[in-house]
């Protein structure tokens, strides 16, 4: 197993990354000392898949066991599916002793560590994330959360996990757009990161496609590592932490004005990034053969890349509502390069987006 | 005005104390760096009382404020309250950039917390307590939460105060069992863990009886340097800040035997406080003429001290269900003379309680 650290003072913790590890997620908990009851937070589909040997593990290592399983998809991570997760761990009797465990996706995981940061003040939390996006982003940093009727996420808190368990062997069993979604977060790291990251994944394309452990190893560990440097310099999003929205405030537009029915977050994103990349050559940020490169490493992988067809009032519309938009502007990250970037505050929306729904 | 400064790390504040003060607000908010709007949180007794003062301060110093007013009682101290509240948030546009100012007591204060806690992963707040409880407890050492239908503050998180600002003269209002509640908590530092402020309050109860201010600064200054002190070294209710729990497991008892009808929750402490000091007396720990100071400056301050008559299984049974319990047994702290203290668990709470409804 690759470990990668996260180090945050008296929040660190460790990802574990492996293939055909859940049966370690036993000994993991004890290493850091966890004790009492856990319960399991999953849903249907991955608990029909996981949940034996997750269940299985904990009880090898002496733990009691609680199994609290939520509908799937993002509409059910809401303040009542909350309440539902408090009442379980109630009538559980989980108490401050007890930890939680979030088997599954970005939802689960978020959802878990909300109730973990939030109940009794905060208990313990594990992540096993089970699908890339999960592994590759929202497993690392501490972001939990529901959403409100007025918009995604509004709702959460900051808060780390004691673990983290990644086995690659359940991207096998994951839907491929979703897995396309997870591998849009990973490119994002390397074009605005990590150019070593960017020319593993060209190289790779092939065996990444092909869902190759080594590989994945390696990309994962990678991506993992990238972030946890980012958390560790900015936990709170006060700055840096903005780099990792690269593509996503085009990718927000895209996902509000197709009203979240057409794509996936992660498409969305990859939309929002090849449109970035054309904007970041179009400053002078990067040149041509830069930007041909990112778009043919789109292309080749399988990234939806057209904007969907809405006028220019509406996406200048719809970005200025944005939430991270503040009075001097809409801040944008632009690609500087590959493996670089620039964070800059956009007044004239109009003027950046002029060319916006031009070929490319 | 008096200075406690809370000592966190990068969550460190100041509790600021004087009489008169409202006024001062702004400044203080400014003071750290505190920009956007304040969405002041409390509730109509408090606001007829000292809203207009609140907001002229924030006016006067530029702050743009929303108000968000919220039912009084410890039985709105909910869910559905807290959905009001972000739905009020959203609704004035509050972004990152803003943050919340609790005006009123103990449940303003922890429902206005958790708010700033969780709301678009956390904002600053500002505690203004108004009863000599929030004032000399709940506003010091980040306790934030709400109830459950299952059980009082189960949902909630650790999260700071930017400030807090004290205004003695808001006790001028305060109705007295309100003002006594707070005098419990304040004698119960004097108690475990301050034999100066024990002193103190024996040799100035007219005075504090009469609400003099002078008297009051120094007690409620006296009492927030102490919680500083034990939050400081366990933030997050490790071990030592269990301390601040004396009295309250048989004060709970006593509050969940009689239905939370008859006592406040501080005269039910008063009540676990006066028969501790007795079992602390019977373990050896406290002489008599220690405990009978105790029960007599109890009694001079005017608190209730008999114990409701259960019989000694329906205490037994209650106190054994205490959340503080762990395998092995309930832990109990009992009063070493008077400033000191000994937490132990107890496994055999028949015997412990045996002399338990008798005299004192």
């Amino acid at each position: 197993m690759e470990v990668v650290r996260v180090g945050l003072g008296d929040r660190s913790y460790d990802i574990n990354i492996g293939t055909d590890c859940l049966s370690r997620l036993g000994d993991l908990c004890r290493g850091v000392s966890l004790a009492g009851k856990a319960a399991v937070i999953t849903n249907p589909t991955v608990a029909g898949l996981y949940l034996d040997r997750v269940r299985s593990s904990l009880l090898a290592s002496g733990y009691e066991v609680a199994v609290i399983t939520i509908p799937d998809g993002e509409e059910f991570k809401t303040a009542a599916t909350l309440e539902t997760i408090y009442d379980r761990l109630l009538a559980e009797g989980l108490h401050r002793g007890a930890f939680i465990v979030a088997l599954g996706g970005g939802v689960v995981g978020d959802i878990a560590g909300y109730a973990a940061a939030t109940f009794l003040r905060g208990i313990p939390f594990v992540q096993v994330p089970t699908t890339l996006l999960a592994q590759v982003d929202s497993s690392v940093g501490g972001k939990t959360g529901i959403n409100h009727p007025r918009g995604k996420n509004l709702i959460g808190a900051f808060y780390q996990p004691r673990l983290v368990l990644i086995d690659l062997l359940t991207l096998d069993t994951l839907p491929w757009r979703e897995y396309l979604c997870g591998l849009a977060e990973a490119l994002k790291y390397g074009i605005v990161l990590d150019r070593g990251l960017f020319e593993y994944l060209s190289a790779n394309v092939t065996a990444i496609k092909a869902i190759d452990k080594a590989a994945l190893l390696h990309v994962v560990a990678a991506c993992c590592s990238i972030k946890a440097s980012v958390v560790e310099r900015d936990e709170r999003e006060g700055g840096l932490r903005a780099v990792l929205n690269y593509g996503h405030t085009i990718g927000h537009a895209v996902e509000t004005l197709t009203e979240y029915r057409r794509f996936k977050h992660g498409e969305a994103v990859a939309i929002g990034m090849a449109r970035i990349a054309l904007l970041s050559q179009q400053r002078g940020l990067a040149d041509a053969d830069e930007t041909r490169r990112i778009l043919a490493l789109m292309e080749e992988i399988g990234f939806p890349l057209e904007l969907p067809l809405f006028s220019l009032d509406e996406y200048v519309e719809v970005i200025g509502h944005d939430k991270k938009k503040s009075d001097d502007g809409v801040s944008f990250i632009f690609n500087r390069g590959i493996g670089g970037y620039s964070i800059e505050k956009v007044k004239d929306l109009r003027a950046l987006l002029a060319n916006f729904n031009g070929d490319h």
